[in-house]
């Protein structure tokens, strides 16, 4: 199961650091989407959306863990029950706002991905498909942290670099 | 960008034929996760979300196409305007209902995947996460097809075979 880029995400977060948690903590930090030529055709009514989801390569996480303390808890978790970088298979889920699309260039705001992550798919957001009322979120509804920005805890000392794509 | 599966999706659906279009359409349609045991200490704490992400590989999915038909219109479609297989990547994401976790086995609900379906990453559901208040849902919005399955348009000759995994 290979992966190559369809394109890259250009961010203003250069690193982890400061990097907002999730695109609801994110308002306001807007970048762009290069969707690389070939796959342009592609698009073609991705604009009448207001949300999609990016799923991207989590190329500068380190290796991964199984257990992990994440960002609003002080306690160990299992990676599964997080959305920690460090996966087995590093694959990063963002909702993003769209905010419109010129040529293959996407103007994307909420944006809590770092600069240069290279991008695997775009799936438009669709109420129907996405939104389910849950009472359980596990750990997260008691969580014991107030953090809305990233540290360096998950960070590679290289990070993984894609074989492929223009990254 | 290398991927591996970390376990198996065992489903009712033998075939894309019938096989529910998104999870909200799979209500009692229940299989199980089988996480590979090396990566079953992920799953702690996870039975306390009602439900999970699972990402998967659409190992039947026909090769990419950039413009599709998608099953809930009668246009054709820019292939990410929907979430039809036949991807560059060919990443599935599916919010489904987890039961209960016996071990490195997740009994599931709502389940609209294939069996056999390699598992990429399990990810918790978090509404402040997930869910958005959308308005603009482009050509969903005049969806002009009520379908609840799907047929077997986007399924390939031989589907694409996993390089690692159990699968």
């Amino acid at each position: 199961m290979d992966l190559e880029a369809i394109g890259i995400i250009h961010s203003p977060h250069q690193e982890s650091q400061n990097t907002p948690l999730q695109p609801h903590l994110a308002a306001g930090s807007e970048g762009t989407v290069e969707v690389f030529p070939q796959f342009a055709a592609g698009l073609k009514d991705l604009g009448g959306f207001e949300r999609i989801w990016l799923l991207y390569w989590f190329h500068r996480a380190a290796e991964p863990q199984l257990v992990v303390t994440p960002y609003l808890d002080d306690e160990r978790r299992g990676l599964f029950a997080t959305r920690a970088p460090c996966r087995p298979n590093p694959i990063g889920l963002s909702a993003v706002r769209l905010l419109r699309i010129e040529g293959n260039i996407l103007k994307i705001s909420d944006l809590d991905i770092l600069d240069g992550t290279p991008l695997l798919d775009i799936k438009p957001y669709v109420p129907s498909f996405d939104v389910f009322a849950v009472q359980r979120i596990g750990w997260c509804g008691s969580s014991k942290k107030d953090r809305r920005v990233a540290d360096g805890r998950f960070e590679g000392p290289g990070g993984k670099s894609p074989r492929h794509g223009g990254a």
